[in-house]
């Protein structure tokens, strides 16, 4: 499967967030071509600020793996990466993560990497289906807008 | 209570880490002088690169108040939150940290808030019950070594 296809199915999980009025962000991780995690952003739901969508992927992983490092994996989210994420991939050992749309609020993932030192660097893509989960993101807080006007 | 007094009950939950041959870090969480979240690292038995003991404390709280927002909380932590820690304590507005030991290997909170420019800045307070924290993050490693060699 291509990054295009794997991404894809991160999006559904984005998707998943969104039909739980979350803010709409999903995650998947793959070894060997093999899915081994999922999750999607339940921060209001679960009552959680760490229940990002990366932070479930990776907790699952761990536990599938039975291991707290994620050698050889790749992480596919559909938004860049918080600093908090960031850490947990840093830690984790994470071999490339390939991301959709480009964080803005928080520093995300990229601009963390360059500015500090670390003992592990994953690999960075970038911009894969980012219109797509772009739009998935700006449809989700327009709505958002309305509603709270309403 | 006095910060030493909230941090000698962190420590306790560091030493909880240690019985477990877990790295020995504790924390625990203050809200309006009641303690409503407890954590110790359980990285290794718990096979989660994400169960730091801030993280566990953090979740936990938030678990406790309904809400990812930890406005008005206190955080004591026997060491210096790492990247992972520090961008959950900013996204949950947690309001203060004490830490006794500074972090070395990782970028820690301190370092990371004076470079960094962010909507949410905790008040920092560290060095509270420093030696006795760094001496068993020490005695630790020591025996850990002492184990390895054998």
């Amino acid at each position: 499967m291509s990054d295009e296809e794997y991404m894809q199915l991160a999006y559904q999980q984005a998707c998943f967030a969104r039909d739980m009025d979350e803010v709409p962000i999903g995650a998947i991780i793959v070894k060997e071509g093999e899915i081994i995690a999922t999750g999607y952003n339940r921060k209001e739901s679960q009552h959680d600020v760490t229940a990002h969508a990366e932070m479930i992927a990776i907790r699952k992983a761990c536990q599938k793996l039975k291991s707290w490092h994620l050698d050889g994996c790749i992480l596919y989210s559909t938004l860049e990466p918080c600093i908090m994420c960031s850490g947990a991939i840093i830690q984790s050992r994470i071999e490339k993560v390939v991301f959709a749309a480009k964080g803005q609020r928080w520093h995300g993932l990229s601009t963390f990497l360059q500015s500090h030192e670390f003992n592990h660097h994953p690999q960075i893509v970038s911009g894969i289906l980012e219109e797509q989960c772009c739009l998935l993101l700006s449809q989700y807080f327009k709505e958002k807008r309305k509603h709270d006007k309403s």
